[in-house]
């Protein structure tokens, strides 16, 4: 292998175990072992487990964007499904590994808000860009006359996707996709005419 | 200090770790350095870290029902107030601390559910508490004609906490009360008549 794909491997190893376990909860030398690369060499591929951390937040946005690929969100022709088909993804791949794991994103929001200002700012970008996602979709579905046309497009993106990481976490406390389906039916409750 | 006041102190002082880091990424040799606890004498206080976590998660009910008390959630006599009251008690003692920390329960959902069965099982039935007490407020509510008549009372009391969970959590994100402020706003519109 060379560098390059040395250092998507080591990244490929560290977001199968941090998924499950957390960043802080898994140590370098367990990522390079389960990757097949030497202990010692990791500094050869990042600057520092900080540096890792974040080029790992990128990668967890690329196996979320797979996860909807997946689910065909890309191919919904109307906003409406597409934003429930984005919401269903990830609960459809949860629900294929018995509701571990959760979202790779919203578990590094909860573990690293507090510790490392880096991690924060930038989760929160790919939080932003996710509640333009759903602004865009809402939009969409208001002007085709399936959603009420009276929904708040400043308040209400973000009220949906944050309900929605509440969901997924539940999930993942109670083994069932019971929370995604309170939250689905809430959520279907407020935005439909 | 007697063995009950010294495992006291080692709880607070965990507690307090905890609460900021996580658990796994908190030594036990910490919290007792914190607590000014000779090293090594731990598992006099406790048979594992684990049934040390144990015991802090009721510690952490123990703290959330006195951020609630201190809030005066108790004192509301009327179920509406109280449910609000209930909401707005962590969310204003995370203002003091420029929203750090969050919910330490949620916290170990998102941490724990996957890492340990006993953890996870202890969490859901917290959260059953929880649900218990949101069913509650709503019924009563709902007699005094504050709340719609209509309210599915096995469905909404869990979607409510769960939507909450996710703002307490983008709070931390954003470090911004905004999440949760669109979160009552939707609860409202929900529940009011």
């Amino acid at each position: 292998m060379n560098k390059t794909q040395t250092k998507e491997k080591i990244l490929n190893c560290g977001a199968e175990l941090i998924h499950e376990k957390g960043f802080n909860n898994t140590g370098i030398s367990e990522v390079l072992k389960l990757a097949g690369v030497p202990k010692g060499s990791f500094y050869f591929y990042f600057e520092s487990k900080d540096d890792f951390g974040l080029a790992l937040i990128d990668r967890y946005v690329e196996l979320v964007r797979q996860i909807h690929r997946e689910n065909g969100v890309h191919l919904e022709k109307e906003p409406d499904k597409r934003l429930f088909a984005f919401f269903d993804s990830l609960v459809e791949f949860m629900n294929r590994t018995g509701y571990r794991k959760g979202c790779p994103l919203g578990n590094l929001v909860q573990e690293m808000s507090d510790l490392n200002e880096n991690f924060r700012t930038k989760l929160e970008s790919v939080f932003t860009d996710g509640e333009r996602f759903v602004r865009k979709c809402l939009k969409g579905a208001v002007e085709t006359g399936v959603f009420r046309k009276d929904l708040d497009m400043e308040m209400l993106p973000g009220f949906l996707l944050n309900s929605y990481q509440g969901a997924v976490m539940m999930c993942k406390l109670h083994k069932s996709e019971e929370p995604y389906r309170q939250f689905r039916h809430y959520a279907e409750s407020i935005i439909k005419e």
